[in-house]
């Protein structure tokens, strides 16, 4: 059987375009017969951000947010990467592996720097204690977007590294493609992204939401003139799966209806879309018991593989077991 | 009150040279009034060595060669890296907020790459890893070689850094550079180390200690010439603190003695010198329950004090308690 693993990294709150980028697909995985792991990486954030009151509340909400967009934690093993203390302890065996060259040549590391970003050792080093992320799951596959794919290649370097010198330890990962998905234009047309600051948030009030959608930027036209039927509101229209898109796009043709009713009925159709996520998102916001518990579950099941694969490190590598065994392995 | 710290990598049997060098020294810190943390570094080696079979022998035998020669865990928290899982995850922290400069500027591997050491990314970070080691414990001091000061600075430079950035957190540690000892010369004349394979090792048959020091190169002299009573063969006995050392310069400047009749009290001397030692290494390589049980102790110690430092780390950047307390804490 296939095991997936997806890693999150928690950096505020989701958009339309997160959405219809990598987010929806990687709900939908979890219809598929496989073993499935997703955690937040919390631990790799550090590398560029070092505020802990916008970590604690961007750690928080990651998880209601993707609790509440459909991640089913019957079906995946949900949890916080500085949970399981395995990580970090095998990124340092894997990085008495890791030749100086391979991180060198990493593309993140040689783009960020070139961008300005402060050049520190974590940032170097990350794609280390991403295959540590990865490994310790006898992960098989990993969804990844196209830019991503290095990491996953790394990874699987790595493990051959490990396993050629060591003996048979680590599953070697695959990266899978997700599709291109269509790029979700923003407010202004540009593509959506929190640096170009033209996203419609996927969780907010009625009202914003409203204001967001009014603001699209779109042609001046005069009544009765046509509009484009590619144009940024109805390609929402179109993503929206409104059912009367068909009927919209004739009378966008024929000159029928202006940009405010499009407008008026978007936020409709966003807002009636999300609502049982919101709905969720809400219920869980105040549901400190159930948070706390779905975190608990996931940690003692993804601390119980973790353990297992860096017992197996430790046996190759001639350290033996840890001295004693994490308590949260006898809380289930 | 002060607090020091030693680290010793395991990379087998200690001679006469370490011993004098700075084993005898650290041993004789116990004496002063402080906290003492003394472990074995055992997650370093792999930096450059990866041989299990080797690693598993060596990891032993440095305990029981320090217990041997006067380690006493009453007075010092002797315990094992690879026990504590806080050193690996702190060291990704502090990864976080350490340039790249910072590593790119140390000693140790510009000379290793130097010599053509394989260049790994733990060669490259285990500054970091060692700065972990030390502000784990509150360590106010840390006793060292000269050529070993870079890396207290370093560990001193990157928890100002962190202080600076997350508020107070960590002791700043100094180092205390021991006394350059007397250079021990070794079977050729030649300082006495691993890598000119002259070495007279700490704990051996009589048999080998004898063989040993038969083979101290002298010059070739005829019965009845003087002996220089600067030559390795006094040297030793100075350094043994033979009671008749006086006698024997004389006897030297006389021609009154040979090589062998010096060498053959020399072998006596050491093999007194190291018996109280030697007997206790016999008695506690049989006793695996004591060692365990001294394992035990020192991990319960070490990890107490680490969690609580990992634990003000964690609140600082926003990360909050671990999910559960490790479990050895509640053994003692």
């Amino acid at each position: 059987m296939k095991t997936y693993l997806t890693g999150m990294t928690p950096t505020g709150s989701p958009h339309i375009g997160n959405f219809f980028g990598m987010m929806q697909q990687t709900i939908a995985l979890q219809d598929e017969k496989a073993k499935r792991y997703f955690f937040v990486s919390d631990q790799h954030t550090f590398t560029s951000k070092r505020d802990p009151e916008e970590f604690r509340k961007n750690q928080r909400n990651v998880m209601i947010d993707w609790l509440a967009l459909g991640i089913d934690i019957e079906k995946t093993v949900f949890f916080t990467q500085s949970d399981v203390r395995a990580h970090t302890e095998l990124a340092w065996y894997l990085n008495c592996i890791t030749p100086m060259g391979l991180l060198e040549r990493a593309h993140a590391f040689k783009d960020k720097t070139a961008k300005g970003m402060e050049s520190n050792v974590g940032l170097f080093t990350y794609p280390v204690l991403m295959t540590a992320d990865i490994l310790l799951y006898d992960v098989t596959t990993v969804p990844v977007g196209k830019d991503q794919q290095q990491h996953v290649e790394m990874a699987r370097d790595i493990a051959q590294r490990f396993n050629h010198h060591y003996g048979e330890t680590f599953v070697l990962p695959e990266a899978r493609i997700l599709e291109d998905v269509k790029t979700i234009p923003g407010l202004d047309g540009a593509k959506m992204s929190k640096s170009y600051g033209n996203t419609i948030p996927i969780f907010t009030d009625e009202e914003t939401l409203k204001k967001k959608v009014m603001s699209i930027q779109t042609d001046s036209i005069a009544m009765g003139d046509p509009i484009d039927p590619d144009c940024t509101v109805m390609q929402f229209h179109n993503l929206f799966e409104n059912p009367n898109y068909d009927m919209l796009v004739d009378k966008c043709k024929n000159g029928d209806v202006g940009f405010g009713d499009l407008k008026k009925e978007l936020v409709g159709l966003i807002w009636e879309y999300f609502t049982p996520a919101r709905e969720r998102r809400i219920k869980l916001e105040h549901d400190e018991t159930y948070l706390r518990e779905c975190m608990m579950k996931g940690a003692v099941k993804a601390n119980e593989k973790a353990e297992e694969v860096l017992g197996r490190v430790r046996d190759r590598m001639g350290l033996g077991k840890h001295i004693s065994p994490l308590p949260i392995l006898n809380q289930k």
